[in-house]
C-alpha cells in the first residue's frame, strides 16, 4: 500500500465525505485549544522583536476543519497583540497535507477566510486586502520529511495526523542467511490487536517511533529556535497496545471484515495481509523519542479522553455512559460514518470499492452494539514542544 | 462577470481541456526563456551571498505547463551555480494562480518534479528526499494585489497571464448629475473592435493601466531591492488597437457568435453586453505604467511576433505563410481548441454551456478561412524588470 496515495480524505461535499463526517477532529482541535493558546502566548512574550511569524498547519486535510486551525491561531495571535501592547506582525501561514489532498476545496475557501481575517481594510485591486497581514499558502508533501526552508517557522500545529504512519509497518525475516522484511502475519486483524503476534507489536512501535523521529528532526530543521510546536493526535495511556482506548474501532473493523470473508464477500488473505498504517503511541514512548531526537524540550504532554464521536469527558461522567439501544445504535452509525471518510481510501484498493457500503453498514451494527454495552473512548495526546536552542 | 470565478482554463485532462491544448502558452514561454535566464544570471552575480531564494511564477495555471517554467528556473540556477562557484542556495518557489484554478492538478505532480530536482539525493522518511533545496508552495489569489510576504521574493516570472484584467472594464456615464458606470455600448463585439466607441478603447486602456500599476506595486513590496522580474504576455506593437495582431482572435469569435445569434441561438444583446477581461498593451503604455509607478527600471522590453499555433517567426518567414485549404482549416480547428480551452469558463455563464460546442465549430470554420487568406500573428511582450533600491 502507497500510503501516499490512499492516506487522503474522502473528497468532495457527499453523505460519506470527510467534509461532512468530521466533527470528532474538529473537537479534537477545540480540545488542543487551551495549550495552543498558551504555547502562543509563550512564543509572542519570547520574540517581542518579530515582525514576520512563520506558521505551518501540517495535516490540514479539506473540509471545515483545514481553516479552522489557522483561523484559530490568527484569532489568537490577532487578540494576544493589543495586550502585549505590539503590532500585528504579518503572519505567514502555510497549510500542509499529503499531494493526493483535496488542495482545490482549500484553494476556493481561502477568499473568505481573508476576507474575515483583513476584515474593514482598504481594498487594493480586486483581490485582497490592501495592507494584509496574512498569507496563505498550500504546501503538499509528507511531513515525514523537509517541507519547508530553514528557519523559517515559529509555530507548527497538527491535530489528528501523527497517528498516521509513514508506511505500513513490515518485520524482519530471514530466509538464505539474509534479512528480508515481510508480511506482519497479523491473521485475521488490520491493526495490533491481542491475538497479533509479538513481532507485529515490535514492527509498529518501531515503525511509528522512525517517523516520529523524522518529523522532528525535519521540523527541527525549519523552526527557528524557541519556535514552538502543538501537536494533538490519537494515542494511548496504558503501556499495553491492545486495549480498548489504544486498538478497539480497528478491532471492531476487523470483525466486520471478517464476518463478511466468513460469507465468501471478501477473500480472507486479503484482511491477513491489510494492516493499518496508523499507530496510538504511549506518552513514555513519545518522551523517548523526543529525548533521542534531541532538538525539542517538552513544554506540555497531556492525554485526554473524548468518546469515540469526539465528545469531551469530563471527571464526573468518565464511567460507563447508559444509552437505550437505539442511541447506541445511532451513535454506532455516526461513529461508523466518521471512520468511512477517512479509512475507506485505503480500503478500497485492497477489498474494493463495491463492498464498502456494506462493510460499513456492519461496522456501524458492530459499534452500536457495542455502544450499548460500553462507553468507548480514544485517548488525545496533546503535545506542546519548544525548539532548543 | 466575477473575473475571479470564470478566469481559469479548462480543467481536467478531456479534448478541450487546458492541459491538452497549451502548446502555444507552452512556446511563449520558451520564447522568453533567454531573456529569463539573462535575468537570473544578472540576479545570482549580483547576489553572491544569498543562501534562499524567493521564487514565484504567477498564473502558472494548471496542466503540463504548470511546472515548465520552475522547471526552467531552477535548471538555470542549478547550471549557473557551477559557473560561478557557488553552491546551490535553497529555493523557495511559490506557484500563483485564481483561487479557481485546478491546484490538485499541481499538487499531484509535485512528487515527479521533487524526484527530478532532488534526484541523487539520499532520502530522508518516505516523502521527499533528504538535504533538499528547493521548496515548493501553492499561493492561490489574484496577483492584482499582495500575495506575498515583504520582502521576501528574488525573481518573479510570470508568463500568458498578465494580458488578463482584474475586471471586465467599464465607462463613466451621467446620470442624474452624478456619474456612474455604466456597460462599454460595445455593439456586436466582445473586444475592442474598429467600431466600438473611443470610450470602450478609453475604457480598456485605464482599466489596463490600472491593473498593471496595482501589479507592479504589490510585487515591489513583495521583492528584495534588486530583484527581477521577467513577464511574457500579448501586448501589440502599433498604438492602434484596433489591428489585426491586437484583437483579431476576439474578432473573429465575435463573427462567430454574430452568426449564432443571426439564426436566433443566443441573444445579439448577450454579445452587446459582453466584453472579455483582456488588453493588449502596447510597449508605450507599459513603459508609462512602468515609470509611472516609479519601483522598476526596464531591463529589457522586447516584442516578438508568433503565429496564432505559437509558432515563432523568423524575419524571413515573416512574410504570408501559404497553406492549402486542409492545411488552414486544420490551423483553424488547432487555434479554436486552444482558445476554447481558455475562454470557455468565461463565456459560459454568458451564453450556456450547451452552445460552446456549436460556438468553437463556426469559430475553428471561421479561423480556418482566415489561416487560408492571412498568416494571423500575436505580438507577446518580453519584459525584463529590476526592482530599484
Amino acid at each position: 500500500m502507497e500510503v501516499m496515495r490512499v492516506l487522503h480524505m474522502n473528497k468532495g461535499n457527499g453523505e460519506t465525505s470527510y467534509a461532512k463526517n468530521s466533527t470528532a477532529q474538529s473537537n479534537i482541535i477545540s480540545l488542543g485549544r487551551r495549550v495552543m493558546d498558551e504555547a502562543l502566548k509563550k512564543l509572542m512574550m519570547s520574540n517581542s522583536e518579530i515582525s514576520s511569524i512563520g506558521i505551518a498547519d501540517l495535516g490540514c486535510s479539506s473540509g471545515p476543519n483545514s481553516l479552522l486551525s489557522i483561523s484559530n491561531i490568527v484569532d489568537t495571535i490577532h487578540n494576544l497583540c493589543p495586550d502585549l501592547d505590539r503590532p500585528v506582525p504579518e503572519l505567514r501561514v502555510s497549510l500542509n497535507d499529503l499531494p493526493s489532498n483535496d488542495f482545490n476545496y482549500i484553494c476556493a475557501s481561502l477568499p473568505e477566510f481573508y476576507d474575515r481575517v483583513n476584515n474593514n481594510k482598504e481594498g487594493l485591486g480586486f483581490g485582497r486586502g490592501g495592507g494584509e497581514s496574512c498569507f496563505v499558502s498550500a504546501v503538499p508533501g509528507s511531513f515525514y520529511g523537509r517541507l519547508f526552508p530553514r528557519r523559517s517557522l515559529h509555530f507548527v500545529h497538527s491535530s489528528s495526523s501523527l497517528h498516521w504512519l509513514s508506511q505500513v509497518p513490515c518485520r524482519e525475516a530471514e530466509k538464505e542467511d539474509r534479512t528480508i522484511t515481510a508480511d506482519l502475519e497479523n491473521m485475521g486483524k488490520i491493526y495490533i490487536s491481542k491475538t497479533s503476534p509479538k513481532s507485529a507489536h515490535k514492527a509498529y512501535a518501531l515503525q511509528f517511533q522512525t517517523d516520529f523521529w523524522v518529523f522532528l528532526r525535519s521540523r527541527s530543521e525549519e523552526l527557528v529556535p524557541g519556535g514552538r510546536m502543538v501537536l494533538s493526535f490519537l494515542g494511548r495511556r496504558s503501556l499495553d497496545p491492545t486495549t480498548e482506548e489504544s486498538c478497539y474501532q480497528w478491532e471492531l473493523l476487523a470483525q466486520a471484515l471478517m464476518s463478511m470473508a466468513k460469507e465468501g464477500i471478501i477473500e480472507e488473505e486479503k484482511i491477513d495481509a491489510f494492516n493499518a498504517p496508523y499507530y496510538a503511541a504511549s506518552s513514555e514512548e513519545l518522551k523517548m523519542v523526543i529525548e533521542k531526537e534531541g532538538s525539542f524540550s517538552i513544554d506540555r504532554l497531556e492525554i485526554s479522553p473524548i468518546d469515540w464521536e469526539g465528545g469531551s469527558i469530563s471527571e464526573e461522567s468518565y464511567d460507563l455512559v447508559i444509552r437505550s439501544k437505539p442511541e447506541a445504535l445511532a451513535s454506532g452509525r455516526r461513529v461508523s460514518n466518521t471512520i468511512r471518510a477517512v479509512v475507506e481510501p485505503m480500503l478500497e484498493p485492497t477489498f474494493g470499492e463495491n463492498v464498502m457500503d456494506e462493510l460499513f453498514e456492519r461496522y456501524a451494527k458492530i459499534v452500536g452494539e457495542y455502544f450499548y454495552v460500553s462507553s468507548p473512548r480514544y485517548a488525545i495526546v496533546i503535545l506542546s514542544l519548544v525548539r532548543a536552542g
